[in-house]
């Protein structure tokens, strides 16, 4: 019988979650034959999931309210993932489909692309960039976390687009990968002598800061205290945070134009790829840390 | 002989500006009959100066870069007045007009109000308000610091605008005037028990922050460490300093308004006056401690 591993969410974690207490891995073995399916009830086999920063702030009190649903204590730690349909109660999904597969067939690319440049994190860089950013040819553009799931390709976007990119990363690999992309500079924020406080200081005036996460302050009951806000107002600054859900119903002109940009050789896509789920908890605690390289997906045997 | 007082910029202050040690009054006398103008030069006679917060932010060492030039040492303080040319060697001005004259032909206000509400604070207002908050009716708005200056002609033109005023204030005779300019909701923040981080946990969704200036951060070596910046991208919020003087080319359209709100009633302003120079350095610093009570003038006899 073939065996279901899965990460229970134990309990809420005020730093960074620990396997064994906040996250618990069970192994349970599934009859797929006599499996019961509710009405409407598909069953999938998993071939890729996906980590993703977000999924740390759904590992939380579910009294407090976001912008998308706590996970529940006791169930199982959800997140986006492609797989097959093995079994279905439900008309819309024929068993032997791939979620997603009429976009798919259009695309030759990997399937796990769809959980990275082609998903989530892809288009929180297409709309940041293009929707909060507004870049200018020939503008300037900063990008912290610029090898990770969203800023390597941020930064790819903005060299399409004519700008001038500046990226940093945490180790040197990082770094060697972001000169490969030709980034314009690129330094490694643990090992550089950098003011603490670069981005705001070292900004122009009428500069534009686009938020679309803040992965160093998720894991802290001592949250870092931003002190030089003041230059907001001397140097005219915008700050704006904005959350990709939001602008999903512009999903078509994003596959349109990252796909054509994959298939031109301009954009490359680094995944940081772990097998098994028995990996999943300690890939999303090397996410949360800086330790990956590139979107971090898991393969599922 | 007639005497000047004038206030000299001493030392560069790390905190609240001292008087003795920053800043010292001085007593000349002046000859006008004898007083020897240079080309295109004018003397004028004060009736009105005026202080304003951004002053302290020119009190620096001048080799720090900022929107508006430092003070320099051993000179006199500047700022923005209202008086009569005494003696003109300059073609365009002409002895016993006031600066301004023209302007305020038009209008029947005190001379002082073109040092607030129709000067640069009533135009930072109106900036801030409507071209980088751009209300929709049935909003809600928030002012900190809303019987000052800025924020009692913010909060004027939003209940003009159509949206709910919330206001806040240090003191109770700040409070009892807000009332009376029918502001929705109205609290003293030195005495209610609120959140110490009101601003961005308190926001709605998409909820848009201007920032015309940050008046507790400017004597201080110590500046206060935002640590709730995360908001930014859970609220999708969007914060926004701005300088009015990027947007004097608006002057005329300002003034109309202004102008017209004040003729109707609609938008009253609230001065608070001390006599003589050598009482301006104190005024200085209730400006800068929120004792003083709406836009600071110093009248001169």
């Amino acid at each position: 019988m073939p065996s279901n591993h899965g990460v229970i969410f134990k309990a809420v974690p005020d730093g960074y979650p620990v396997l064994g207490e906040h996250m618990e891995l069970v192994t349970r073995e599934i009859d797929i034959e006599n499996f019961s399916l509710g009405d409407g009830d598909i069953l999938v086999k998993n071939q890729y999931l996906s980590l993703d920063p977000y999924m740390r702030g759904r590992m939380r009190n579910p009294n407090i309210k976001s912008y998308v649903k706590a996970f529940e204590l006791g169930k199982v730690l959800e997140g986006s993932g492609i797989g097959t349909i093995v079994k279905s109660n439900n008309k819309k999904y024929q068993v032997g489909n791939e979620h997603l597969a009429k976009e798919m067939s259009k695309f030759n690319f990997p399937k796990s692309y769809f959980l990275g440049v082609l998903g989530m994190p892809g288009m929180t860089a297409y709309v940041g960039l293009n929707k909060i950013g507004k870049p200018k040819k020939g503008e300037t553009i900063f990008i912290s976390a610029a090898s990770g799931a969203v800023g390597q390709v941020v930064g790819q976007i903005a060299k399409i687009k004519g700008l001038r990119v500046i990226g940093t990363a945490s180790n040197d690999s990082k770094i060697k990968y972001l000169e490969e992309l030709n980034f314009d500079g690129v330094f490694n924020y643990k090992t550089c002598n950098i003011d603490e406080v670069i981005v705001l200081t070292h900004l122009n005036i009428n500069a534009r800061v686009v938020a679309c996460g803040m992965i160093s302050q998720y894991n802290t009951k001592a949250p870092y205290g931003v002190k030089n806000l003041l230059c907001v107002v001397s140097k005219r600054i915008t700050i704006q945070g904005f959350i990709v859900f939001d602008h999903y119903h512009e999903t078509e002109s994003f596959r349109k134009d990252i796909d054509e940009w994959l298939k031109q050789g301009k954009l490359k896509y680094k995944e940081d790829n772990v097998e098994g789920i028995q990996n999943a908890p300690e890939a999303f605690l090397n996410l949360l840390t800086g330790k990956n390289f590139g979107k971090e997906i898991v393969k599922i045997c």
